[in-house]
Formats: C-alpha cells, sequence, structure tokens
C-alpha cells in the first residue's frame, strides 16, 4: 500500500515510460500512440491520472475509471493509476509535489511524459509545473519522500489543446485501431452528444487529422508530436 | 502587353489580393481556400505563378497552363498569369526582382499572398526574398521600374511543405468542394501515381486533416494559416 | 447585486469588449484609444478594476473611483466595476480566479483584454495568468462559479511598462483628446508631482511618443498596439 | 588614395567607431545621438555611406554629399566618406564584400555599427550581410584584401524603419539639438514636401518619439537602440 | 538588528552588488569570478542565501555557514547574509517577496544577480520569481516593508544548471586561483564523495570547462555568462 | 570517375553518414567524436571538404589534403574526399548546389551532418545555405544532376565557432584519444604558433572544454552539440 496515489489496473511496479495525465483520457488523446508502440515493444509503460476528471460535464468518477481500466488494457499497460488531485486545481505547490515525488519513486519511469506548458487547460499548464518539481524532489535524499531517491532520465511533453513546435515525431499508423479503441473506451465522454472541441463522438477523427499533419512533416501517414525542452543524449548508430 | 509577364486567365487589371506561387499550384494547396472565399466575397483575386513548373517530374509547361486556367475558372479569380521565371532557381536577385515589381505595378494588390521563408522547398524561400526585394522596389519613385509607384499595403505568408506558428486562421469549411476542385484541375500532378509526398492523388485528403489541424486550433471544422511579419493595422470593431 | 464584483458606472449587462485593469488607471493608459474608438463605433465596453489601487503613492481608493467614473463617461464605456483583489499581491490563485471567473459570466465579454505577461509590475502578470485561469473556468459548466457559462472568442494583450512585440496595432489619432481627457480625469495620479516612470503629469506626452512609435510602425500617426498568443481567426475580406 | 571608397570629410585614419550607411541620413537617423556623444566624449567617429543614395526621389549625389559634409561638422566626426555601391542594390557579393573589407583595413574600427536585418528596406539587411562577410574578410590574412589584416571588436545593430528587441539602449538627451540640426542638414530630404515615412519635415518628431519610445523602457528621456547579436564581453566594474 | 535576514559576514550597509543564492555555494559556481573582479575594483559586494542549504546531501546549517564565512573572505566580500527560506521551497510568494523587499531596502544593492528563470532546480527560478516581486516592492511607497524605498537599476541572471543564451561575459582570467578557493571552502560539498553532477570533487574542473566555453566565444581565457532581460543602458564610450 | 568530386581515401560508394566541411579540418573540430563513435559502431562514414582551405594562413592545399587523408585513416571513415570550390566564397549558387547534388546522388547519405547557419565564418553559414539547396536539387527527378536522385533522411547541424541552442547530445567521452589524434593529424594548422582562436596548439583542450561544457548538460563527460531543424522521426523504443 502507498498513500500517494492507488492503482486502478496492473501492479505498481518500475516502469520504463510514465504518462501523466491530468484527467483520464488526456493520456490517450495526446500520446496513446506513442505509449501503445511502447507496450508492444515489450516495454513496461504506465499512466498515472493526476485528477479523477470529476469536473468534466460528463460522467462520474466511478465510470470514469472503469473506463481507464478497459482503455489500459486495449493499450497493453503494465499500470494505471491516480494521484488524486482536484481536478480543475491542478497547480504547482510543494504538497501535491511532494505526492508526485512519492509516487515517481514507486513508479522510477526512466521516461516521463507531461502535458505541455503552452495549453489553455490550467490543469495541463499546471500538471507540467507540478511535474518539474516533482522530478527534482524524487532525487533529492534529503526531502521529505517516502522511498527510495529516483532520477527520471528523460521528459517529453505531449501536444494538449494548443499548437506547439514539436522536437520529435513518432510513427504511430500500425497502432491506429487500437489508438481509436482506446479514446473510445472512455464512452461517458465520447458516445454521446458533443459538448466541447474534446468531448464529442468525433474526437478520433479530429486527432487522427491532427496526426496525419504531423505525419506529412514526418513523412509517414500518421505521427505523433513530442517537444523536449533539454538537449537529449542519443546514439547516434540508432539516428 | 507588358514584358514583365504573360496572362493565362482574365485581364490584368489592378487587384484586391495577388498570390504569388512559385508553382502552378502552390497557391492552391496552400491558400486556395481563402482565395475562393475572398473571390466569393466580391474582391479581384489574383495569382501569379513565378515559373511554369517545368522541373516537375510530371506534366509539360503547357499542359500545366491550361490546368491553372481551368483552375481559374473554378476558384473565380479575375486574373492569372505567370512570370516565367525558372524552375528550381528561383532566387532573389535584382533582375528578378525588377521583374516582380514591374508585374505588382500593373495588378496593384492591397494585399500580397507570398511563401513561407521556413521551408524546405528552395523555390519557396527563394519566392519570399524575392518578393521582399520587389516590393520595395514597387513603391520606389526612382526605381528603373515600368508603371506607376504601387505600396503593397499587407503581405501575408502561407504555408508550404514546413510547420508554421500561424498569426491568423481563415474559415474554409464552406468552400471545400470548390477547392478540391481546383487543386484536382492540376491532372497532371494529381490524377497518376504517386511521386512525392505533395503529388499525390491523396493531395486533397492530406490538406485536408492540415485544415483540419488548423481548424481545431481555431475552433472551426476546417481553416487554413497565415503568418504575417509585420504588426498587423486592425480595425478594432472587425474583431 | 452580484458577490463577485462592484459595479461603479453603467450597468452590469453583457459586453462587447472587456478590458482587465490592475489598478484604476492601467486601462486608460495602456489600451484607452482603443477601447474609446470601440465605444463611438457602437461597441458595449466596460473595464473591470481588479483593485482598487490601495497601494498607490497618491489618491485613496475613493478618490480613485470617483476618477474613474468621471473617465468612463469621457470614453463612453457601457459599464465600469471593481473586483476587489488587494493591491500588490494579484496572483493567480484558484480563489481570485473562481471570483473573476463569476464576473466573466455576468459580463460576458466576446473579447478580453488583458494586461501583458512581460511586464515589471508583479500584478500586471499576475493579472495575466489569472485571467487565463478565469477565462477556462467561465466555461467549464462543472466550475463552482455562479451564472451560466461563458467562452471568451478572443483574447488580447495590451502593453504594460516594458517593450512588446506586437501582433496588431490600432490607429488612434482620432481620439487623441478623449484619450488624453479619460487619462488626466485621473487627477491624483497625473495632476500633483512626479513620483515615477508612470505617475506623472507628463503621462500623456510619454504615452503619446509610444502610440507615435507605433504609428510608425503603422504607417499612421499615432496606434495602440496589442499582441494575440493564439492565431486569430479572421474573415479575409476585412483585411 | 586608396581605391576602395572616396573620402568626402576628414583624413582617412583608424577610428574608434564605425558606422556603416546604406545611405547618405541613415546613420543620423538610426545612431546619430550615439555617434554625436561618442565625438563629444573624445573618441574617433566616422561614417561610411555604403551608396550615394542616387536612387531617393530627391537631391542629388553632389548635393547630398554636400549634406553629408555638413552633418559631419555638426555630429563632430573624425571622417566621413562613401564605398560608392549602386542605391537599391546593396547585397551581400564577394566583390563588394571584399572592397568594404579594403575599407575596414584603413579604418580600422574598434566597434562597427551596422543596419539591422530585420528591416522592410532591402539595402538595410543587405549591408547587414555584407557587413558580416567583410568583417571576417578583414581579419582574414590570405584574403585578396589591400591592407593590414584588422578584426573589429563589436557589432552593434542599429534600428531603421521595423521594429527591434534592444540589447542596448544610450541615452541621448544631452545631444538633441546636434542630432536634430545633423538630420536636417539633409536638407533635400527633410526641407521639402513630405514623400514618405522617412523623407518627410516631420522626421525629427518622429524619431523623437522614438527615441521617447526606447527612452521609457531605459528611464531617461530619449535613448537610442541597439541589438547585438553575440555575448557583450564587458568590465562589470563599469556596469 | 534586522528581521528580514541575519548577517553572518561584514556590516549590512548598502552593496553595490548583491547576488543572490538558493544554496550557500551557488553563487560562488554561477558567479564567483565576476563577484571576486567587482570586490578587487573596490565595489562593495555582497551575497544573501535564500536558504541555508539544509536539505543538502551532506553538511548542516553551522558547518556550510562556517563555510560562507571562510568564502566571502577569499572573495574580498563586504557582506554574507541568510535570509532563513526553507531549502526545497523556494517559491514566489508574498511573505517571502516582502521579506526580500525589506532586506533589499537595507542592502540596497544598485546591481543585483539572481538566478536564471530556466533551471532544472525549482529553487533556482523561484527565486528568480521571488527576486522580481522583491524588487518591485522594494520600491513601492505604499508597501508593507520595512525602511526607505529603493530601487534596483540593473537585474543580471546568472547560470545554475542549464544551458542559457548569455548577453554578457565576463573575463574571469585573473581570478581562477581565489575563484577555485573560494568554490573549496565549501569543504563539506566538495571535499568528500561526489553525490551529483554539482556536489563532486571535480566542480572547479567542471565549472572550468563552462568558463572555458564562454571564454572561447568571448576571445578571452575563460568568462562567465550572464543573461539580461531588459535592455541595458549604457555608455557608449565604455564599449 | 565523376566530375563533381575528388576523391583522397576509400572508395566513393553510398555512406549512412556523410559530413560537410568547409574546410579540411572543421568536420574533426565539430563533430569528430561522433564520426568516429559512428565508423567503430560500423557505419559507413564520409567527409567532403567543400574546399581544400587554400585560404588558411598555415598549410598547403597539397600538405592539408595528406593531413585530411591521415586523419581519416585515424577516425577510420570509409570516404573522404574534396568538393574543390574557392575556400572564402563559399555561397549558395545553382551551380555549387548542382555540383554538391551530383556528390549527394553518388555517396547517397542517410543522415547528412552540415556546418550550422548561425556563425561567424561566412563559409559555415554559406556551406549551410549551399547543402539546403543541394539536398532538394538531389531528390528532384528532373534536375540537371547526373545520377539517381536521392533523398537525405536527416540533416544535423554541428557546431562551429558561435554558440548553439542543441537539440541533441552524444556522449564522446570514450573516444578522446582517437578524437585528439585525429584533430593533430593537421599539423600544418595545429603544431605551430597560435594564429587564432582556432589554429592553434592548443585546439584540443579548447574543444574539450566545449565538449565537457555539453557534458555537463547531458549528464555524460564529454559530450558533442547537434540541433535539428525539422521535428526528429524516432522509434520511441530507442529513447
Amino acid at each position: 500500500m502507498n498513500a500517494a496515489f492507488e492503482t486502478v489496473y496492473g501492479a505498481a511496479e518500475p516502469l520504463d515510460w510514465l504518462c501523466l495525465a491530468p484527467h483520464p483520457d488526456d493520456a490517450e488523446i495526446g500520446a496513446g500512440g506513442t505509449l501503445i508502440r511502447l507496450a508492444q515493444a515489450g516495454r513496461a509503460v504506465g499512466i498515472l491520472e493526476l485528477s479523477r476528471g470529476e469536473k468534466g460535464t460528463q460522467g462520474t468518477p466511478d465510470i470514469r475509471t472503469q473506463e481507464c481500466v478497459r482503455s489500459a488494457q486495449l493499450m497493453g499497460l503494465s499500470w494505471r493509476g491516480q494521484l488524486g488531485l482536484i481536478d480543475g486545481e491542478i497547480v504547482d505547490t510543494p504538497k501535491s509535489a511532494h505526492r508526485l515525488a512519492a509516487a515517481l519513486r514507486v513508479l522510477r519511469p526512466r521516461v516521463l511524459v507531461v502535458p505541455h506548458f503552452q495549453d489553455r487547460h490550467p490543469d495541463h499548464f499546471g500538471a507540467y509545473h507540478l511535474s518539474k518539481r516533482a522530478v527534482h524532489l524524487a532525487q533529492l535524499q534529503k526531502a521529505y519522500v517516502a522511498g527510495e531517491p529516483h532520477r527520471v532520465s528523460r521528459v517529453l511533453l505531449y501536444q494538449g489543446n494548443a499548437d506547439i513546435t514539436p522536437t520529435l515525431l513518432v510513427d504511430v499508423e500500425g497502432v491506429q485501431e487500437v489508438w481509436a479503441a482506446a479514446i473510445l473506451a472512455h464512452e461517458s465522454q465520447f458516445a454521446g452528444a458533443a459538448i466541447s472541441e474534446t468531448v464529442t463522438p468525433e474526437i478520433v477523427e479530429r486527432r487522427r487529422a491532427r496526426q496525419s499533419y504531423w505525419g506529412t512533416l514526418g513523412r509517414v501517414r500518421y505521427a505523433e508530436a513530442f517537444e523536449v525542452e533539454d538537449a537529449l543524449l542519443v546514439d547516434p548508430a540508432a539516428l
């Protein structure tokens, strides 16, 4: 048992990749294709929902949690859980950062995928700033954080509802069907009437258009886009 | 008769908007929806091809010119013409700039739409730099350029085959059918086998995905994106 | 009666444009010419002071409120009011954001004009960040905010006491006299001794020089400058 | 005798500061106050006109040269001369760059002041690019350039007719009268009818407004603005 | 006695330069050479530690304070003190800002040197944001801050553990030995085992490599790099 | 035999990586460690010198060519050759671009490494612009270029003598000795007196300091830095 977060799927063991989602469907929409590819390649991939999306116009926390489990199965995740912050109030506070840092020490991801700092939704840029402090705390020996210190190696930013200037593109043509199914597993959001630009039955068609746009730039059919803030240490032979 | 350029459609009279296209289909692909909307709103709109696209893998200059005429009819253009620069060698030279400046003095556009300076294709960024010099020459009384000096009021940059950070978006949902037809009028490029990312029968589907991406950001279904380099003088009551 | 704010002039009805001012004279100094032009064009324009400027070296809240009323009359505003945050402590907190969101739901502006995020004064960049969260909350159905959800269509940033790189310029030559009178209506700030770069009898001369600078760039005599962060959806026929 | 350039005022001896002007009045308008302050502080200051401004709507090369001499006297310059490039065609070519490099080897400035690369006028950004190549050639031992190699220590960019984001500001309040007189010495440009935004009897009033704008940002009354591209080596005790 | 901070070395009198350090060794590592040069040139230079570094893996607050005193002697500082914020929780709050503002009113620095806003360590960017609010409060007559209002003239940002794009470089070749000794005076951090990229006996060698990198760009052997956000008012004769 | 270039080492067969060097030692200094690592990993790596460095103060073309051969052996290159452009006049012309494009069609690199566009040396930014045009021509079927069309997949920019903001870092600790030897193989440049910042016996020490600087940022001991302009398509499982 770990007080920092709650597991809804799989076991909270060290992961290769962890994606932070302010609300239950953000990870699928913004980085889902990439996470599926990684899971298919045998990586241990997880999603940590920062809130349970309780401010969303549709769905309830319980329904949305069940949808998260279903989507996790489809994506082949190793783990999915919830941090339990308040939807609509995700900001960088020392208290929330210590909580997230404790989660990072349990989940020990090598790569952390977080929302982009330029976004219309305050929970998205709030999550970005919160993650920055938590990544620092997680590695600090004297921080008041449970667990063994852990250093995240790479931080990638995924796209929310604003334009970004990507550093990296990931080909997601091969996982289109799984990706669409994982998004649509969030039935409470996408099976009813259109509520907003995001909460709409057309969500897959819209985000596929986005993937097609990035695909054009990467000379593939569909791609997801990520921004990296620090210079990325790479093996040149893998380029 | 005017030595600076050759008319292929309509009459070379003063225009409201003029779009510069390095090759015969660039204007349709990058700014077609906007040009069609303007023509439908009663504006005098023209396209000036800088080259005849003679280096393209498919089509011949004559065939492509006929396609330009057909597309001009569909778009409702007031005029279309060719400057006759060499395809693949569109660069900013004083000679080419004087020629383009002479054309600007005849066509007298209030708004000029030019390719973006960040592009993979040298003819595209070459056209951008060339247009900058020509705009200056066109207004200079003592320039060795035929015709009455003319000052272009606004310059907009349209997207080619690289990502841009747009200043302006234009809703093009209502002109989707005309726009698709205008592109496909360039049969030599888009009715045969796929040659490249651009020269492909899928061109409409691909660029529609782009319009969908920009549409998402502008909260409309489809939008075209433009960048403006100088601050734009606007009537606030029209915002 | 609405607990979120206090009206000092006019009636709190839906507006076309609303300008957020950290202190009682910021709107006049930074965006006054534009607001006057809009009012003269028949738009319903309002100003919401976030604080009553009680930390200012000169004037008292009551005196400054009377000056606000006088200036509102001169500008032709439809409404002016105060949110009652603490001068010098305008920061982005959930509590303040909910309060501002409630005001936005009453005033329902289509265009919101806010201070720029790059500014020397913490209340100015604080107001920017606060407005971003409030705009989001105002449209969120399940937010704990009184009133019907409202979505602001456009957000413009006006210049405070730092340099900006403007997206838009507005010609304000025709409203110079009204604009100067509206600023000088804040007698407690501008009729006495010079206290700072801003609080000085020379304020009109200084900000007119700024308008002249932007005017030069827009090829008019005097202009106000605004920055827009997202791409702006426009009607091309109005350009 | 040196073929690279022609002296119109003073003696071509090593200078502390040299300002490159595409046309006869650009240096006064963009950097005049700073050059006057330097001359008054005992520095050897010069201006090299790249062209004789023969494409200007008003004036002739001979008249403009006389105006240059008169202005040089007022400013207290040590030297003024002309490189003789063609007005309207100032571009970065190896030939022009070798000519400018030869001039730099004679004039040996420690600080070089050049037009900004972001400008509407092709001669201005052309001059910037040309100066970059010439600075390199001037220091290259094996370059085919007459004279002893010389390395310019600092390059400053001055403002033309576009907005810039300045690195440095120079207080020019104390030299307002001399500066205005030096500009107005170019009678052929500024004593007649208004021809353009720049060629107008209001030039001093307009550029003083610009200086007032930058002054506000630097907390002085009037300032000129410069951009520096490379990090500037400074003595911290002088800050 | 002043409640805002505690003096550990020298007397709290008006300073020329003040460097803010989140933790006891940050000033030496990031700006030490420059501070030493200034002290040697007769300037009154001080360092204010925002925290006592109590979260550091090695050392205790008392030991680290003694090391600060020793280093202050070596550097020739006029004053060194501690603000007493909590290590690991340095954020921009009104309370902390008022405390720092009160310190600024006592120490009255003309130039303030603060950590850069782009840094991996939350205490570093936190200190940047905190300093911005405090600088504003310190000059505000009606702020609830003890002491006479004071306006800081210049703010410089020094490098922490991320790359920066410097505005200014300072030659620090002549103070290499003193600088190394001042860093190594922090024995608890640098005399033991390597704990992290920063806490390591190799710290001098690593940061000297950084100085060598900046030196190459400034054409000196070793340089420290600073960024300035606002345009810098300079005496051109000193360039 | 191929008229486009001359081979000085190895056989001109298709390569994995090709580095463009304006002068004979630029590739070693800016990207040498990375090229050595790639060669050790079994990649076919080549260097194409654009000029023979005949304007350099020291050495002759023949001597420098022999040094290139010696260095190529040390680095384990598959091929090294010369394009024969004029040192000091490397600019983007159609003629030079066609020549380089022909070379690219023979050498067929998947990854092309080119000088950065921001550099003090005109040959460096000239090479960047030239490479952009040549990459385009090489893939254009109807270009007047000998050989089968070839599309370069990735373009990386390496650092010259200006600061850059890197996208990628490559760990080069393990190849320090070979790298130093490869540089020093250019005896004519580095075995004699110091001529400039670059031509000096201290070159290895200086560039190792640079590698140490980038290493600090990448958390390795020594790293080389590269910038990538377009978003980079990557396999996420390799991150």
